[in-house]
Parts: structure tokens; C-alpha cells; sequence
């Protein structure tokens, strides 16, 4: 069987997965009625239709390994979508990476004001919390508060926020990072909520432990191999390509696993971290297919 | 017995509540260690040492109401405060209302800087969250995420960020707003995080239904008063004796209720306001006159 059947069954699953995430924030964000429409029109601007949906795509899989019901799953995968969204809205900001293109199209900055990109980005978590801990997300409200107390710790001081910061710094200092610096910030940064989110189905799902540190560990891997893969894309892509400014990284002067270890190093430890991702399934059945061919897909990738 | 002897306990009891919501406070935020270091001082600078802690105090009594422990009120009283301050550093940001003086010492982005603001900012919003959801908060996961629910709502686009979002639309147009136009964007903007926070503490004791509504309706009244009065301040007080900066709303051009209705006006709505709010508190006993007399302080106070 040729290599590219099961990456072209996962394109599939990813499209149809993205195309339901949409549906499930739809039905989540507010409708824009009232005097506060412009804020969620801007709301929603910044989180439908755009984006790979990676991590709304883990949790949706994750799920699926424990018979969850794609109603919850959906509602965990839309909260995290919106965090995420969240968090590339003010990492655009002009105080921060001072990005125009976004997933294809203006930023939030750009296509509204700052003043609404900060307080959109600023509603955005609020509501992905507000959502885990709604009861539609889950009967069992152990269930909704470990979801939420997982969320805060991916995305606070300790997780993405602190990715973010030691980002800013590198960035301020121009002091060159070594290589395990450079992997707590992609930890940190990104890795936390991938993490999450491979990890979220599990919690739904009231695994075993030994499953649900399985899919975290995977999530971890897969987390650092894609952090590589765009750090590989920026240096070689185009904006058409990528639906956002390429080059970046250099241009700025920042530091990453490929300007340390160089291109062909680089792409090794990818497909070692894709390889050990896969391992981490092994006690999972037929059902982790899609996520043992994410594994490889996340370094593959062309956007 | 004079007028002052009721308001002297309370600002005692005040003053001790803010001394003991800054410990809760420093034992719940990361220690400045590792290399996220500079966030988390950044953190500590934005919400410790500061404010007159009225929401954390509302979330105390109200739990004193119902014999809650003090420590699981701490808890919650420092995560409302820590969300109080994440939106006041947003808030002072250039792009939103450019302030330099917050509590009587630089704002977060003078300090630090912009980017640094922004992401502290959202850490607090984190932390407050993952502080309600922790098992240290409460023993019932139902509870938990019952905050958890409630301070997303209190927090979000048909809350404080809707009403920051009212706020910025009515100064970037220039309309002159009517009464029912302010009152919503005040609700939205400050009140619904004050009544929540009176609420807060029924919902750690599970109050009985009519309790829980009644305090919550005296959070809305109290917050309501205690707008005017910042109106007011604004109007009348200097720098010196608020902490920060003064006249803004007439330079600005803001609508407030003190604009619409005048000073006298103004002040009698405010009065009626707290009249109404200490009525909520009829089915409460002796234990809630320290409320009591705090609804006559929203409006007597003097920064």
C-alpha cells in the first residue's frame, strides 16, 4: 500500500473534523445581537473557519478511543480551539510579534482596532473555560473541572503564557538560547496545550491512568514535532503556502530547535519524536490509527 | 450611637481582609522562579499590595453567611481579585485607556512593558480560573465548577468584556449615550464580576436558592452604587487621594450617570441604590451587617 493513502484518509478526517468544530463554535459563541455585537463578530472572526484545528482534531480522537460522545468531544474541542485563538490574537499585537496575516487573512488588530483585539482575545478564554464548565460539555462535574483545571495550568504562567514570555525575552535579550532552553520554551508555549488536548479525550472518557498519561506523553511528542515542522516551514515556505508571514523567525532573530541543530539534524529529531508519539500508542487499538498517522503527518505537512 | 462607629468596624475589617487575601494571594501565585521568572514578578506586581479589595471582601462575608471555612473563601476571594487585576492591566494598556497610574504606583506596561502586560494579564486570567477549579478550593468538584461557570459568565463578552467593548465603542463614536445605554455598559463592565462576587461565597456554603439570589442582588445594587461613586470621585477627588489619575471621564468625554443625570441626581439614585441593596439582605441575620454597612460605603468613601 502506498504511503500516501492513509495521509490522504487523514486529510479527509482532519477536513471533516475542522468542518464540525465549526459547527460546535458556532453553536457556542453568542450571537452577534445586542449593543456588544462588534465584540463578538470579532469573537468570531478570530476563531471560525480558520486553521488546521490540530488540537480540536486530538481531542476529537482522543475521544473516540473511549467511546465519548462527539457532543462533548466537540464542545472540548471548540474551547480549546478558542484558547488557541486566543492566544495567536494577542501574539499578533503590535506590542508582541506585530503580525498583519493570519490564516490567510488580516489580523484581528488589523482587520478591527487593538483596543478590540485585546478585550475579543480577553472574552475568548473566558468563554473556553465558561464552556468546559457548562454542563451540555459533560453529566459528571468532576469531569468539567478537571477539564478546566487542566486548561488553566496549559495555558498559565507555567504553560503557554510562560512559552510566550520566555519568547519575548529571548527576543529582548538577542542572547543566543541553548538547546534545552529553547525546548522548555517550545514546551511551554505550545506543548502544554497539545498536550492537553491529546489528554482531553482521555479525561471525558475516564480512562485509566496509564492511558490517559499515554496520550498526553504522545500529545507531548507530537507537540515538539510539529513545533520543529514550523520552525522548517517558516524557513522554507511561502506566505501563499502557509496563510502567514514566512521568514520570521530569522528575520527576527529568534531562536529555534533548526537554527541550533541546522536543517538535517532538525528533521532527524523530528521523526524521532513522530516515532516515539507512535509508541506511545501502542496500548491503543486499531481506533488510535488517524493518531499514529497524524504522528507522521504533523512533520509532513506543507502548512 | 454615631454614624461613624459602624463604618469604623468595616474599614477595620476591610484592611484585614486585604491583608489576609494578599497571603492567600502570594501562596497561590508561582514563586518568581525558573525562567519565567519576570511574569510571574510581573504577575505578583499587577495584583498583590493593592486595591481595596472590595470583591474579595463580598466573597468573605457572603461565605461567613454560611459558614463556609475561611480558607476556601481565601481562595476564591484571591481568584475574583486576580481577575479584577488581569482586566485593570488590560484595561491601562496604550491601545485601550492609556493610563500610568494604577493604585498609586506605575501601571503593569510602564513598569515592565507592553508585551509584558498583555501577558501577564492573560496568566492572571488563567490562574484565576485554575485557581476556583482546584481540589484545594473545595472539596465538591460541583461546587468548583459551579465558579468556575458563574466567573466565566461574570468575566466574558455578555460581561466585564462586553462592557469594556460598550465602553470603548461609546468613546471611539462619540455618542452621547442614554441612562439605559450607561447602566447596561456598567452592569456589564463592573457589575456583573460584583455581583458574582457576592454571590460567590453562597455558592461555596450551597445556599439555599432565595439566599444565593438575594445576595446576588445585592452585589448588583451595591455595584451599581459604587459606579456613581467612582463617577463622582472622578469628578470631584484628586489624584493624591484616589491612586490614580482623575478628571479622565469629563476629558475623555465619557457617558456616566453623573453626566446624564447630574450631581444631585446622581447621588440620590446612589442612595436609593444602597437602600435597595441592604433591603436584599433582610432574610440574613446579624451576621450581614458588616454588608449591611457596606453598601452605605460604596458611596461614602473617600478613594
Amino acid at each position: 500500500m502506498p504511503d500516501t493513502q492513509p495521509i490522504s484518509a487523514l486529510r479527509t478526517a482532519l477536513a471533516e473534523a475542522a468542518a464540525e468544530i465549526d459547527v460546535a463554535l458556532d453553536q457556542i459563541l453568542p450571537p452577534e445581537e445586542g449593543p456588544e455585537a462588534p465584540l463578538l463578530a470579532a469573537m468570531r472572526y478570530a476563531v471560525i473557519g480558520g486553521g488546521k484545528r490540530l488540537r480540536g482534531f486530538l481531542v476529537l480522537e482522543g475521544a473516540k478511543q473511549f467511546g465519548v460522545s462527539r457532543q462533548a468531544a466537540l464542545r472540548v474541542a471548540a474551547a480549546i480551539e478558542m484558547l488557541h485563538a486566543y492566544s495567536l490574537v494577542h501574539d499578533d499585537l503590535p506590542a508582541m510579534d506585530d503580525d498583519d496575516l493570519r490564516r490567510g487573512k488580516p489580523t484581528l488588530h488589523k482587520a478591527y482596532d487593538e483596543a478590540t483585539a485585546i478585550i475579543a482575545g480577553d472574552a475568548l478564554q473566558a468563554l473556553a473555560f465558561g464552556t468546559l464548565a457548562d454542563e451540555e460539555t459533560h453529566s459528571d462535574p468532576a469531569v468539567r473541572v478537571e477539564l478546566v483545571r487542566c486548561l488553566a495550568r496549559a495555558a498559565g504562567a507555567r504553560g503557554m503564557c510562560g512559552g510566550q514570555m520566555l519568547d519575548m525575552l529571548a527576543e529582548a535579550s538577542g542572547e543566543v538560547l541553548d538547546e534545552a532552553h529553547v525546548g522548555r520554551l517550545q514546551l511551554l508555549k505550545t506543548g502544554r496545550l497539545i498536550e492537553f488536548s491529546a489528554e482531553a479525550g482521555a479525561i471525558l472518557g475516564k480512562a485509566p491512568p496509564p492511558l490517559r498519561h499515554a496520550l498526553a506523553a504522545y500529545g507531548r511528542d507530537i507537540g515538539a514535532a510539529f513545533q520543529i515542522a514550523d520552525d522548517l516551514l517558516d524557513a522554507t515556505a511561502t506566505p501563499a503556502q502557509t496563510g502567514k508571514r514566512t521568514g520570521k523567525d530569522a528575520e527576527a532573530g529568534k531562536a529555534t530547535l533548526l537554527g541550533i541543530l541546522g536543517l538535517e539534524r532538525a528533521r532527524m529529531q523530528a521523526e524521532r519524536l513522530v516515532d516515539q508519539a507512535r509508541h506511545h500508542l501502542d496500548s491503543l487499538g486499531e481506533r488510535a490509527d488517524l493518531l499514529r498517522d497524524l504522528a507522521g503527518y504533523t512533520i509532513e505537512r506543507k502548512s
